[in-house]
């Protein structure tokens, strides 16, 4: 075991360098020592919410020093996990698989668990593990605690503890303000813009909330009750638009959907909220069957670029005609090739992988992992730069089939098929 | 590792004999692995929803037969325990411990996570745990399964996660029914008993909820606001009284504490329920200044009964009078012994140890352990039956002094010691 | 105009004499005169709070005394109406009428109304006026006090200001005991008795509340969802009984109206609250298709008796008949009578005629006025004491089809026609 | 009564030319009679909902003549009023007073209730007399209307209905963009604007609300708390500034109170608004001293126009000075002449009078009515053009001292009495 306590060794002593003497966050090091070593005290839950209070009040690089540290100093206690082995070995079984489970639980764990007894705890931690994720590129020690927070987070924020609101014009400004500034596919310029989406009877917004920070969503969705599949983003956005009779809805479309914090990162919800945002708006049109998305196809043009020198899902022909692309003007007019660009789409999106072998598009994976199929393919459907840039303006619907969700959730998890209708089929045939 | 192979074997037989062919519980095992396997599909929460109604549809022989069964079948992943342990080895350090950590968590874990994504969930898992908690003692396999329970609940109940609410005239009926119910102490009689004690304007109920669970509350204490410390029971719970005008009120007495969930075991809230009850009167109540329980003493006769042979604490004087109250009536009354008894109790509780060291009685346990001292020892306190029964009708103040809650709480976890007034330091003497 | 000036001494003479010297009314009638003279000063809703304590703090004999003393002295300004009189004779018209209207009006409105602006001034006005009509009978004078109250509480308790709330286990306790308190068809025996009245899935509680009195019902009705029309009250109110299954529902019945403030007598809600609960009833089920009461027949037997000399709507030998009723003991059985005694309560409601020419019958009145029709009587359809009384334990069906309700309300209010089933059809035919 | 037939006969005749033949106007008269005729009705409230969204939807022109004839054929009954007066002269008395005041109670009365019935009446009848308001001046027969809409509509908002919301970032959007376009004396320019006076820590908005329009407020007062009475109104509003610290506030400042429906004009909540407020602000603020406001002199320089040519208050001097200004360019600087122009403000605010009587100034007339005094008058307070042309740029301050409020106010009523501070009073001894 010499080994061990060498690396021991090594480790505090780089915990002891990132902090240098004098620095904020040494002292809050040891107040978060203080705050392990002492259960039960009377003063746990102000000691606790003094913590965060001073760590909010750091600057970036003694956020950084701080939570190095920590990474270094209060992580896993390897000697308590030696123990664990040598006992579960000695008698190999559920209760000493469980003891050694206990023993090498990092003692992050239970830091956490403590600060989050202080009033707005839960809205703090996930703060700090934002600060985490912007830091960690840069400091690779910092790895191990951001898997302890996202361990944690995931647990308190199981489904069975949040709650799916309906945003709209009765909804306090301090959410609304956060939904403007979180909306992250089609940007809301303004108040007025907001009016649009949440106020009018044919729009509808609906946002998970965790109970310990009501005041903040987690991810939301924007839904356009249509009549038809839209093709393009511009008439659910237009800012004059006679709203559709109640009766006539037979569509929804769901035209965005946005996670609100960074600190969550890794913890999922949008499976949860796109099925209960389905049987919400069931239970409200009865006329109501079909279930779309109308999504930008982020990793397009990315992935052409790396397909032009010798892609081998481009024939010679499509990647001289997709390299005039890259020469143009952002803003050019695409003029005729609308056809060519929607087949090229098609076919990064059913046959791309990623190295995972999923879908290579992040946004395909998402919803055709949730059991939707690939439903149709339109070309100058965003004319926005962003939607220019990365996908030639092209934009996708993927298709919820209530019939079908399940069956093709399964044939997506087991044999990575993805799903799409005859229209994308033909697509796929004109290359 | 034929030892783990041998021990896995015999394991997994068991589990099969515990449900027997046909029985309804193994309809659900298998539904339970199902939930297990299939992450992400469309129905997940409906199959975990489904499940759980299932399970509380089934006698309770059944679910003894399905609990065992899943304590003996998913629990650790031997297997994956091994292999961690061999990778931790190859290589020991804070990633490989954390990963070991992820390997040797129970399966329960996972399922219980996904059966909490049902709506309701939390509050039926915490139900199957009180159902786990009536059948353990004869079932030694589930203690590990209780483990698991108890470390994601003690997680989701953080006390981040509750609400502190005042129960009053204006809570819901469904609110103040399990209040009726779930008092422990002194037992609520009525509606009419239940109306004095939460809507007078000198008496407080307070309790913790988990929003989760918005109708049932976890824990409660029931405040008395009075002009000084109280003696005795009867004059708090009377039916006819004049309550104190607002600017009187100087002491509040916790007169009773009430766990209501068993399903909860082990997941301690009280003492943050007393701090922060303590913080709402302050600001309700200017010329509060002291804060004391009326508690009960519940270990004390049962001690003496142990003492009477030869215990050591006792003289053999004192144990000859003891044991003329075994022989009494247990409602006789118990004249002239008031100094007497009472100097037993004090002796009882600041002397008498359990196991761990800790003081014999489990209140004094509680109290002390969060930084109160002992007050004052009442003999003829509470006339009831069950105080005559356990405690010769004696309570006690337990005083919680502001200003040395902490150095209280210090002393009795690192030494032991039992902080007490003048008044029982005499009580101790008359020995 | 003499003769007015000497109406004026003497009604003066009057107030005089009501409140005598050192009554602590004399105090509160001229700070009610205070609280008149004085528009808009600073303390000026905490003088009409000061009064209404003053006022609820009264004896029965001094609250009297004050409001007797108020009808004669702060009414109607007949100086003024006479003023105003004589400019609308010199110049007749819509203004000057308009003038002589405010003149006319009595100085009790404007006192109410700036009571009215206290904290819980509602509430406490609602209150005297419960007083008022108590202490009427005796005291001629109030009758225009008590008009006054009532003009303004008309307006106050517009039906637009009214909000229908379900009661149901999850409302207050404060509320919950007020229909305990106020339930005046079938007494609600304790809280268990309560809860199967609002907490079963096949019953339903709605009452109408004032925003300005919101822990206060002003009325409220209780319906049972069964699957049949009913024909006893037994069944609906055992304590035993399965509940219907939500899909088997296709009657709604009223079997419980309760008007709950004594204050508000005269101003009517009833009509609004069978309308609006319909409403709802028929949004949460979608079976249902038939609205029916389950009622009592207050007025009965009191009418047999006063036909029981020579009523001229009845036979000699049904005189006889039922003259034999009244020796008997009230708990006798009446075996044998029902299609009888059904028959003679037929003619009773669809013939009896009050002084106004409406129907005899209290209950008959409310709901044919409404548009319901009679359906259908029933013998032995409440065996309580109350019932066997006042109707023989007779209970009648009133049907609200809403194809005919404004119809048969148009043939009520028009030619005092009773609308009824051919069932109650042949009941008449069998004399 | 040869006369009055005529002129009954002449308004009828008027009536029937106001609206003409296939006006939609004239079929919603008739529906207007038709609500009226049928008390009790099933549809009543059906048919009052569809009167007023048939009312909403006319045209100007036709709204116009809806009310006219309105106002000419359902108002008082003439005959009714004769008849009411004849038998008054009979009997004089309260019971015939009271009768005559019914008889000569506008039909209009009974309407406007009737329809206030419907979901939503009393918001759509607050903006029927918005249009009246409107027309109004135009249309001399509808005064009498008018009176009708303002009678029932000021016991309608009766003081004791309304609720006092504070206004902060948790407000429902709904109400916070109508807060935005209500502001009457200091613009809100956009959302930043509105959470800078809202959301700050040292500024507060309160606004009275009825419970039958709960997202439309009636009144509404902005508050900065601050440390020293201001005399400027820019750093109260100025974007960037350091909040005050909670401890040390010592002075409430009313810098905008708006009036939010011109449906209510004539019912006033603003005295009692302020009276609340102050309350409210004390109980959460223990240092808080000094009420002040900062307040407009809206009438000053239109005052001193008609002073210009021979107004005896001020000294040829004084006119000559002031005729300067007039030619001046509305956003000349007025260096130097600070003192003059205040004092002249003093002069304008203290010894000005309207019509009545009363100080000329409305604002100076609306706090002072309340109690207060004139504290200061500051030159270059308000550099808004909107100031600079009715002011001078000059503004005042108003105090709510609570010791003598109620004096000032008995002062002011009886005998007109400004009450001003000794500041003031040497502004007025500089003439």
């Amino acid at each position: 075991m010499n080994v061990l306590n060498d690396l021991l060794g090594r480790i505090t002593e780089r915990g002891r360098t990132l902090i240098g003497p004098g620095d904020p966050g040494a002292d809050l090091l040891a107040q978060a020592r203080a705050l392990l070593s002492n259960e039960g005290e009377a003063s746990g839950v102000a000691r606790a919410r003094n913590l965060l209070d001073r760590y909010h009040s750091l600057d970036p690089r003694s956020k950084a020093a701080f939570l190095s540290s920590l990474a270094v100093q209060i992580g896993p206690d390897l000697d308590r996990v030696i123990r664990g082995i040598e006992q579960f070995e000695a008698d190999p079984g559920p209760a000493t698989a469980r003891d050694l489970h206990d023993a090498a639980e990092p003692r992050t764990d239970e830091l956490l668990r403590r600060l989050n007894r202080a009033p707005q705890g839960t809205r703090d931690l996930v703060r700090m593990r934002a600060d985490l994720i912007e830091v960690q590129p840069m400091t690779p020690e910092l790895a191990g605690l951001d898997r302890d927070f996202r361990r944690l987070l995931s647990g308190w924020f199981n489904r069975g503890f949040l709650a799916l609101d309906r945003i709209d014009w009765h909804t306090p400004a301090v959410v609304l303000e956060k939904i403007i500034a979180y909306e992250a596919v089609h940007a809301i310029h303004d108040w007025e813009d907001l009016r649009r989406r949440v106020a009018a009877p044919d729009r509808r917004l609906y946002a998970f909330f965790h109970p310990a920070m009501r005041d903040d969503p987690l991810i939301f969705v924007e839904v356009a009750l249509l009549r038809d599949i839209p093709s393009a983003i511009g008439p659910i956005l237009a800012k004059e638009r006679e709203p559709l009779a109640r009766d006539r809805v037979t569509t929804a479309v769901f035209y965005s959907i946005s996670n609100c914090q960074k600190g969550l990162r890794g913890v999922s919800f949008g499976h949860f909220l796109i099925k209960q945002v389905v049987e919400e708006l069931r239970q409200d049109f009865d006329m109501l069957k079909t279930f779309v998305t109308l999504s930008p196809v982020p990793g397009l043009r990315s992935w052409v670029q790396t397909q032009l020198g010798e892609g081998e899902m481009l024939t010679a022909d499509d990647r001289a005609r997709l390299a005039a692309f890259e020469g143009e003007d952002d803003d050019a007019p695409l003029d005729g090739a609308d056809d060519f660009l929607a087949s090229v789409a098609a076919r990064y999106l059913v046959e791309a992988r990623d190295r995972r072998g999923g879908p290579a598009d992040p946004v395909a994976r998402f919803h055709l992992s949730n059991g939707a199929r690939l439903e149709a393919v339109h070309a100058r459907a965003d004319p926005g730069m962003r939607a220019r840039r990365s996908a030639y303006g092209i934009m996708v619907n993927y298709r919820y089939d209530l019939g079908e969700i399940e069956r093709n959730h399964e044939a997506f998890v087991q044999s990575g098929q993805v799903k799409h209708s005859s229209a994308v089929r033909r697509l796929l045939r004109t290359r």
